[in-house]
């Protein structure tokens, strides 16, 4: 089974594959643009993006958007993850956090898929604590300022392997890949 | 003349009201929800949200999407400036600004009007300066931290008047109003 994955993220389209690879259902990477809309909602950014590349592409497709979501800062930077990481970055959330001791925080990924037939979404999501320092030079983004629960490494200090069994992103292509097997 | 003005923002139906009230101009507030697109470019957000707002509402409408625009932060938090106020606020913003120099900011506006047969987008902006602290209580948003270029005071500390006098709000949509009268 061959799936296009829309997306520019290189390290995202590497996570995913790995995953579903497992399965036997192999991604191919399409980077065009995806319209998205402004909301404070990844599943309704996800729905609404689906609609509207399979105007386009017309495949059976998966697209992917995550955000991180910090408690102290009333869930911020969440759906707008990518463009707080590309302006102030992990410096900038750590100057943010500078003297906060709730740092409790969590990642969420949103994986819809759209095919002839269906359209459906799969949430996955992990626990941790933001950093009091970045670490690491793996994965991307908030990665290096990233502890999940019970670890001690930042997902930047982990392997793609390491990161894939803990990951939001992973949990949520997971279910996607459980449930294309069972179609 | 009276055109719609779709906002849940009643302090900026108030400011625009008050420039186009003295062209002979009366905005009636409309308070929908406009699907907003993901974009970096408020003009695109606009152009989006008129489109889809006139095939709901079919008469004249009035929009406008505005954004503190931060130098030292490339441009953070730029269109995203109502759900940062809303989640780390005035008070993120002086953190994230503690110990740098350079305070150069600029607001802007982008206002779009549609009817039958025009679809126009108007811009304003303002440059000032980001305050070391918050000072005043009029006004909404980002106001108590922006000083405009050659002023002392804050936005929060202006009347509506003073306000409009300098805003990239009233800017914008003055030029909206002149545009409407030579129609």
């Amino acid at each position: 089974m061959k799936i296009f994955f829309v997306t520019k993220n290189k390290h995202k389209f590497l996570e995913a594959s790995e995953i579903m690879r497992k399965y036997c259902i192999d991604l191919e990477m399409l980077e065009i643009n995806k319209p998205e809309i402004q909301s404070l909602d990844l599943r309704e950014i996800v729905l609404h993006g689906l609609v509207n590349l399979y105007s386009l592409v017309n495949k059976p497709l998966v697209i992917e958007d995550a955000g991180l979501f910090i408690r102290a800062l009333n869930w911020f930077p969440g759906p707008y993850s990518s463009y707080v990481f590309k302006t102030i970055g992990c410096q900038g959330i750590l100057k943010l956090m500078d003297g906060i001791e709730d740092r409790y925080a969590k990642f969420k990924s949103v994986v819809g898929y759209i095919d002839v037939k269906n359209i459906i979404l799969f949430e996955g999501e992990v626990e941790g604590a933001i950093a009091y320092e970045a670490r690491g030079n793996r994965g991307f983004g908030f990665d290096p300022i990233f502890t999940p629960k019970g670890e001690s490494k930042t997902f930047a200090q982990m392997s793609m392997q390491e990161k894939n069994r803990l990951s939001h992103r992973a949990r949520a292509f997971k279910k996607l890949a459980e449930w294309l097997t069972r179609l």
